[in-house]
């Protein structure tokens, strides 16, 4: 074994990845109706050749001897060859078996999922779930290292070096806080008018202003795209082929550009990592949480900044031809920031979208580290909303059957989203020293923004963790006294609340 | 060895070509200009896999065992065996190291073309074609089988069971019969106007239009889509997946219009195919010329058709928003079909068309069965156009360096465009003794005409070679006469010519 063979096998394994990410963009954007069963045979075949070289011989000889001979690699093969270790430790002791019956049961769950949605009854995926939850923890003895608990080591499959610990205290003083801006903005704020955000902007229109502000902000259509899908999502292909993707209402601007603007985010990570690391599973985000931190810099950071909506203001009167003409800045700008509990996820705006993650994460704790009865928990979700948000379901849709996550096991996942948000807010504030944000975005150049970013996050790739990305970025480990010093700031203005 | 496995093994091939066709369509259609690089890794490295496959231990253990016991496959299988043994069979003996030999040589002869453009200069190419040249009638004993001449071998790649001997009597007598029409045109005849052909029509009218009529005529937007392009292609990703290219030009319309119906031509054949025969090479045309047959069905024969035209025009016309109401029918119909001899063979009519292909056919032919110096082919090439289009290239690029075919050693393959012609016309008079073609494109019901194709042409796939495709359908072997009739017909009428 030496480095070389290492990479080549790396590198063909990335190849396969490659090939497998332009099928699933084709799969989202455009893909003829009828040829999903055909397009799943291949889907499968090629992730069959993949997942078989992933665990092949070469793999594991070389994680067997570069680990007594780590002098060999250099540093990007180090790199690689650290994440290639952990994703094998992660996985070699659990059973196949086991492996094999947990993926079985997502898929019924997944089944069991869009019925009971259609039925709006989460008794129709209660068993599914309590399955999909049964094997999960009959996996994680298997995978657990040194973590302290159980719901842990689901953490740490999208955030290394995460905790409960850790969760715990930012979210309790996450949740309070933002409870504690909502009541002062209902108590002594004025909430800013939104009907202007219903005035049709057509899709072109839309396009042509989103797709200039995000190629201000820095992404590269020169190694990206733009297309049309159902549920919005951004793919690294290669370093030079990184695509967005996205969905527009005619009738609500705000979701197209809110939704490209934080799209563009991820692609800027992706298309501004260190090209060595190509071709490597070093060449993607450090986590979930990282990633995000990067879409929401984008769509919270600089979508709530008023200079910058001061100076893009009159190209997108501009854009639309008329439409908003007789709308003035401040109007324009506070109806984009108006904040209304929700009981959506998805729809939920930059204030209240964190309780609804917090609201998750409790409920996944106390599935792995307590106990709790499956049946009880659209109750235990009901109230929450009711305690945290102040709305209540009518139904499981709009409750607990709302998200895909749980039929796909992917527990532990949601923090990953309120991670995303506080590392934002956390890496503005040490931006902040280096660069004179407001002024960057009043005008014609953004790029030390971006820069900085690349600087500090981008380039890295996978080769630091999450929390040291953070502690060398901003001098300091997770601290969410900046986001809601943020929240304060952008909602106080906005409903005209002096501080 | 049994029948699963064998055809468990072409799946197998099939789900690789399949990816590499989304990923060559992605290539074409829209890839970000910066990604080709990483792209033809990934291109190199699945064609290995698909390679390898093909001439792998189990289809050579295929080819032996079913080679004795033909009866112990079923009617795909021995469709599928007899494909994958010519090919093996051509292939067999044909050195390695001559392979790759010549493979390097194309690569290098396609560089030296792209020069020899930029230059319009023939002298820079005509090394690289001399070698081009000499590999192939190197590897021609190696390939011959029972074939009379050198450049039957050649012609066989493309269209079994075509010769020399039947090629040298069909085009001598079309290329008198179609320089006879002309002769009668000029003499005889009133050339329409078409200065309507340069009004502008937008992409998106041009779309509507050409969508529409191409969803009248057969083609499945459920299993297919139509994408921009810079060379427009159909391809065949499996059956239920067949996607349409064009180019647009918002002054001259009948490039998209007729480029789209051709291309959808090629779509309505794959999307027919029996699907018995799905993930064999069985599920593809019958060879070029057939494939092209339906292409030009749908390009020359319907798009001729004067009660086609009749039909769709107001359609046209509501399409281009009041652009050509104050045209006449006539004026529109006849502009269409006005002939011009060109110097480039894409851009010909459809009565000049087949001319480029003889001065093709008839040079390769010198080059493979007698002796011509390679130096000398720009002067043959040019005294050729002189002669039978009245038209002499002023430099190399508008003459022996327009088409790509050579550089890539595709001897051979230009005769297939003819064939289509010929077979096109052939099928439409086979037709009309089952199907009253001009009152079906009069009517709102075009799908007799679909429907005769696919039980004569199009669900054969590759089970039947072309002369038995075309002897079946037509009750005769390819015979020319019918595209000459075809063409004085619809060009006596337009030039106002009584018979």
């Amino acid at each position: 074994m030496n480095e070389q063979t290492f990479l080549k096998e790396l590198k063909e394994i990335d190849l396969l990845r490659q090939a497998m990410g332009i099928l699933e963009w084709d799969n989202q954007t455009g893909m003829p109706e009828a040829a999903s069963e055909y397009r799943s045979e291949v889907d499968s075949y090629l992730y069959g050749l993949y997942f078989e070289k992933k665990i092949g011989a070469p793999i594991k000889e070389a994680i067997e001897y570069f680990g007594t001979h780590p002098e060999e690699l250099s540093e990007v093969g180090q790199a690689a060859y650290t994440l290639v270790k952990e994703e094998y430790e992660l996985q070699k002791d659990v059973p196949q078996s086991l492996a094999i019956e947990a993926s079985a049961a997502t898929s019924r769950a997944h089944t069991a999922w869009l019925k009971a949605r259609k039925e709006k009854d989460f008794g129709l995926f209660k068993e599914a779930l309590s399955e999909n939850i049964r094997l999960t923890k009959e996996m994680i003895p298997y995978m657990k290292k040194n973590e302290l608990t159980d719901y842990d080591v689901l953490l740490n499959q999208y955030e290394p070096n995460m905790t409960v610990e850790i969760l715990d205290n930012v979210f309790s003083q996450v949740r309070d806080g933002i409870m504690d801006i909502r009541r002062q903005l209902a108590e002594k704020g004025t909430a800013p008018a939104t009907t202007i955000l219903s005035r049709k902007m057509t899709e072109a229109q839309q396009r042509t202003f989103i797709s200039k502000v995000i190629t201000d902000l820095g992404y590269d259509f020169n190694r990206g795209r733009l297309d049309n899908t159902v549920h919005p999502f951004a793919t690294g292909i290669n370093h030079n082929d990184v695509r967005l993707t996205t969905r527009w209402n005619e009738h609500d601007f705000s979701m197209g550009l809110f939704g490209v603007i934080h799209e563009a985010g991820h692609g800027m990570y992706e298309q501004n990592i260190d090209e060595k690391y190509q071709g490597t599973p070093v060449h993607e985000g450090a986590s979930m949480g990282i990633h995000e931190s990067q879409s929401l810099f984008n769509e919270i950071i600089i979508g709530s900044n008023r200079a910058f909506w001061q100076k893009q203001f009159p190209f997108f009167q501009a854009c639309a031809e008329g439409t908003f003409d007789d709308v003035s800045f401040d109007e324009f700008y506070d109806s984009l920031k108006h904040s209304q509990a929700s009981l959506i996820r998805i729809e939920a705006d930059s204030l209240t979208y964190v309780l609804h993650i917090i609201i998750r994460y409790e409920i996944e704790k106390m599935i792995f580290n307590d106990q709790v009865a499956v049946e009880d928990l659209p109750q235990i979700w009901n109230d929450k909303y009711e305690e945290y948000l102040g709305v209540r379901p009518e139904n499981d849709l709009e409750g607990i059957l709302q998200d895909v996550h749980w039929s796909g096991a992917s527990f532990g996942y949601f923090p990953s989203y309120a991670l995303g948000y506080m590392y934002a807010a956390q890496l503005l504030q040490a931006m902040q020293k280096d660069v004179a944000v407001d002024d960057v975005l009043a005008s014609d150049d953004y790029s030390p923004i971006r820069l900085w970013l690349t600087e500090h996050i981008h380039q890295f790739g996978a080769s630091k963790k999450p929390n040291e990305l953070i502690l060398d970025a901003t001098g300091e480990l997770l601290n969410p006294q900046y986001l809601l010093d943020y929240l304060r700031k952008i909602y106080f203005a906005v409903y005209k609340i002096n501080d």
